[in-house]
């Protein structure tokens, strides 16, 4: 485990210097927005996604380099959705990763702003021959990301999360709920590395489930976190769920059945890899990782 | 003149038909969000920019039909644009092109998401085989449009429109403005013609100089119908810009002033498309059109 959080932190780095690179400083009023843009992603991060695009890629050699292009594109995506996730006019949320909000440290037009430059750059980082000599294979990628983060990906599972019948979802709505709002990203992130190693179908195909089951996982233990973890260790305010009257996880299973259920979740996504045998032994600390993480 | 008006109606047909398709509705929660994707897009505009795709492109008998997924795709990023303008915390108007804008029908929340699921979208439709069969061609378009709406092109104009020193701007901080706010999507319109036919680099670059030409006189004549237009004719609020105290162009160069300037704009855009002789016919013509519209 401790090996594991050696390369996850310096997968974390690698991705946040790409980052900085990308979205350098500029002069001018333009400056601010992108200012804006560097705070909302140079931020510390856990880099989950990054980590996975990249351990994902490893499965087929791809080279690191092009791997952390991909990471840092989705790193991007991901980053610009807590931004606006954060907006007064969504989640209203003050504090992210023990700072202060977009919107709160510049203003919520700028913040609106940053996190549309985001998303767009996503795609010019995705489009750039960096990432993959093969424009088949770029174009491979921004079509799985734009379906990741679209309406039946990631913006359609915050839109349910804002939705009135959000307080009502039985647990096969809060399932589907985080497949669209967590779990499309992180397929991706897999899928990322598969695209990227011209994977086989099968091999694809694995990685994709073991990532569905992954997802879930991660938005249970975040359940799990909110309903019993301090907001100190969390860098947020905990609590929230119950407080914005969310049905969670944790409110259908209980603590302790969806800490089992996680567990499971985590068991069957690691039986998801048993194709690529040791090779996806950094994965699979991975899932284990998820299950552990108090942040 | 009435020749182009009725190919203009014809190219905003098509394209909004696309539009229909590819933001088809879905049902259940995810149903409210595609409905505020299409009430922002399908809503009745002039459709200006996929027409200069679409007539761009015809220079170098590009398919129709790959034009107007182009088209489509511009169109996309130009309401998500708008969507997000038109917000609170940014332009906060009520009121647009005749009818309650997009968080004035739905609701803050779900007009950012609509928004972040437009631009989304239209990286999806720029990478679809139909927009063109060649990957890279489709590469080329992504990052062009990537570059137009990001930071150094139009998100980084509405953070200069939206900055302390809007009032204070002159003649040249406007036109830099503007040119970023919107003569990189208008440029890329007719960019993306020249990306589509695989054009020659004279050419392509001379349908980027007639295009910041027009771009810029486009903006003049905004100003000068919010100066001097009726509310009723153009659909949104006219004096808005003496309002909130926005530098302009009427402002720099009063109302003959910026006429001229707007005359004299558009003489050298249509001398940049010399070298396309008659074939450019339609170009030039719209260039007038631009001059003399209303609305």
């Amino acid at each position: 485990m401790r090996r594991l959080q050696a390369t996850l932190a310096e997968t974390a780095e690698a991705t946040t210097r790409l980052l900085d690179d990308w979205l350098a400083p500029v002069p001018g009023p333009v400056g601010r927005l992108v200012e804006a843009m560097r705070y909302g992603t140079l931020n510390g991060g856990k880099r989950l996604r990054p980590f996975l695009v990249v351990e994902s890629a490893a499965l087929f050699d791809v080279p690191r380099a092009q791997a952390l292009h991909a990471a840092a594109a989705l790193e991007m995506v991901h980053c610009y959705s807590l931004v606006h996730d954060d907006l007064p006019a969504m989640d209203d949320s003050d504090l992210r990763r023990g700072r202060p909000t977009v919107h709160k440290e510049f203003d919520d037009a700028t913040a609106i702003l940053a996190g549309d430059g985001l998303l767009t750059e996503a795609f010019a980082v995705l489009a750039d021959a960096r990432t993959h000599p093969d424009p088949a294979v770029r174009g491979e990628l921004i079509a799985a990301l734009a379906a990741a983060a679209g309406p039946e990906g990631m913006v359609g599972g915050q839109m349910i999360d804002l939705s009135p019948e959000r307080s009502r979802l039985d647990l096969e709505g809060i399932k589907q709920l985080q497949a669209l709002k967590t779990g499309a990203l992180i397929i991706f992130a897999c899928e990322a590395g598969a695209i990227l190693g011209r994977a086989p179908k099968a091999a694809r195909a694995a990685l994709v489930a073991f990532a569905g089951h992954l997802g879930l996982a991660f938005q249970i233990v975040d359940d799990l976190l909110d309903a019993a973890g301090s907001a100190e260790e969390l860098g947020k305010p905990t609590g929230q769920d119950e407080v914005l009257g969310k049905a969670t996880f944790v409110g259908q299973l209980g603590m302790e059945g969806a800490r089992a259920e996680a567990e499971a979740l985590i068991e069957a996504a690691c039986t998801e890899l048993a194709i690529f045998a040791e090779r996806a032994e950094v994965l699979r600390h991975t899932a284990s990782f998820v299950l552990q993480r108090r942040s």
